[in-house]
């Protein structure tokens, strides 16, 4: 059995939208799956009450508590251990839960992954990455987008590993390519940190490096696995995100634009971490919550943490 | 008069596209405007023969050798001193022209530009920036866009500077509003270098800095001024190419993606060197050279050079 946190206060639309997904998640009739549901008892049953969501399938977990969007990660843990964050950290490190979901406060998500789970063996810092439609329809994923905003070559060829066994495993990318990203085609080409990373990418073993990839590169499917620090990485997927503002704005249909909607896809999981984090945008409505909870099902289905932690044991 | 030089086997499309432009650009009857056209002389006169140019506007200088794409930019001056960019630069340092056009070997004009015209009195780096097609139909500037892949903090705030000129009196901006391309609204967020250069953007009194900006401020008018490293900037700017050409292989019409084909803006001046010099495209087409010549001379007209060495002279 599987046993699934979400919290259920988290985002801009909790609870209201985090029900729904959860509803929508039960719907497809998954096996062998238990959601356990962090947040207000009282406002989550009346919202579930009426619905065709059989009971056995969830567990209201009564947090009292909500750490919001802008408070302070580390003070608002520490200080309300009674939120639904802090109660599902305390679930996932005791084994209570398998995974934990959330659309609430980024850095508490963070904060908490680190603290109460920590970090994969031989790992140096886990890594956040994006999904990002290419025209065929298929998703790459670019990884940092933004928990490393500074990076030495070492952290960029943990994250091209990292990114490497999730798009193999969750993305079903057999082989997936890796590239660079960066300011030209050739080896050597680059800034310092791109210089530095290249020869560490050639050598890495874990993964089917393509070379260096440019701007241009990104939203084709030119690699799977597109590896850049933090900064870029965020400053890049913002750009993506805005690109699909611009097309509803001017009342462009397009299948491809379309699908430049990140929120869509849900949350993306903490590479690295010691068990299943899916953190979401804040925005999140219920589609995305029923993809994270899909996700999570993956990753712990194809025991993707376990295959990332053997990876890096090879390795030390 | 303002004598401008044009290099005329530069681009992918040379000379045929180049003598269009300078065919196309003479129709705006311009006033004050002697065209200096480098190249193979009698290939650029039967081009031009039976064209309605008067012969007062223009002078062929032939230059016998042409520096080809991929030469080795410093290799290929001293070699080729007959070459049209070399005898372009040479001009260019002997005030024969005032200003120097080409969209050849981009290596090449960087190096001509930097060792025989120089850099102005306080300028540590040059730079070259972008034109980022905005909503409302307006232009702004990006920069660094890949001259400079690692900068330090002070370079920034120069570039910052550079390009208010260039916004305020070649783009007709007044007080461009500038921002800090980062990953986070508030002061304090970003990476190392972003941390460090917002005090110095803050304090630079030649700009009206508005602050840190996003991803997803890129494309719209939030700052009229994006200033970043050379890196980020380059890979911005690619994926923002790589946007108009997916809406033309999916036969999307719009009129503000239209604005994406960055061909068609010409080149960007390289900023910070002591005459004009406008650097563009390998695939220009006549248009881009028209526009470029247009840019020449609200350059030379607007004294750009000479607000810029002033600008930087009261900072020393």
């Amino acid at each position: 059995m599987m046993k699934i946190g979400i919290d259920m206060m988290g985002g801009d639309f909790a609870p209201e939208q985090a029900v729904k997904g959860v509803i929508s998640f039960c719907e497809t009739q998954p096996q062998n799956t238990h959601l356990f549901l962090f947040g207000d008892e009282p406002k989550i049953a009346s919202l579930l009450q009426n619905k065709t969501l059989p009971k056995e399938k969830y567990t209201i977990v009564h947090a009292p508590e909500v750490i919001e969007m802008h408070e302070h990660p580390t003070k608002a843990l520490k200080e309300k251990q009674q939120s639904s964050i802090a109660i599902g950290f305390h679930m996932l490190a005791t084994n209570g839960i398998d995974a934990f979901i959330s659309a609430g406060n980024t850095g508490a998500m963070m904060v908490g992954a680190l603290f109460s789970i920590k970090t994969i063996e031989g790992i140096t810092r886990p890594t956040i990455g994006a999904y990002i439609p290419r025209e065929d329809g298929s998703l790459g994923l670019l990884v940092d987008v933004g928990l490393n905003a500074d990076c030495k070559p070492e952290n960029l060829s943990q994250f091209a590993t990292l990114g490497s066994l999730f798009a193999e495993h969750i993305l079903n990318i057999p082989n997936p390519k890796v590239g660079l990203v960066n300011i030209g085609e050739e080896e050597g080409k680059g800034n310092l940190l791109a210089q530095a990373t290249y020869p560490l990418l050639k050598e890495n073993k874990q993964i089917n490096f393509i070379g260096n990839i440019e701007g241009r590169d990104i939203l084709i499917n030119k690699a799977d696995v597109m590896v850049c620090e933090g900064f870029t990485g965020n400053v890049l997927l913002k750009m993506a995100e805005s690109v699909y503002d611009i097309t509803k704005r001017r009342q462009i249909q397009d299948e491809h634009f379309d699908r430049f909607n990140f929120e869509a896809y849900g949350g993306v999981p903490v590479l690295g971490v010691a068990k299943p984090v899916i953190i979401g945008h804040g925005i999140s409505q219920s589609s995305a919550f029923k993809n994270m909870i899909h996700i999570a099902t993956k990753m712990i289905s194809t025991n993707l943490t376990e295959k990332i932690t053997s990876s890096f044991s090879n390795t030390i």
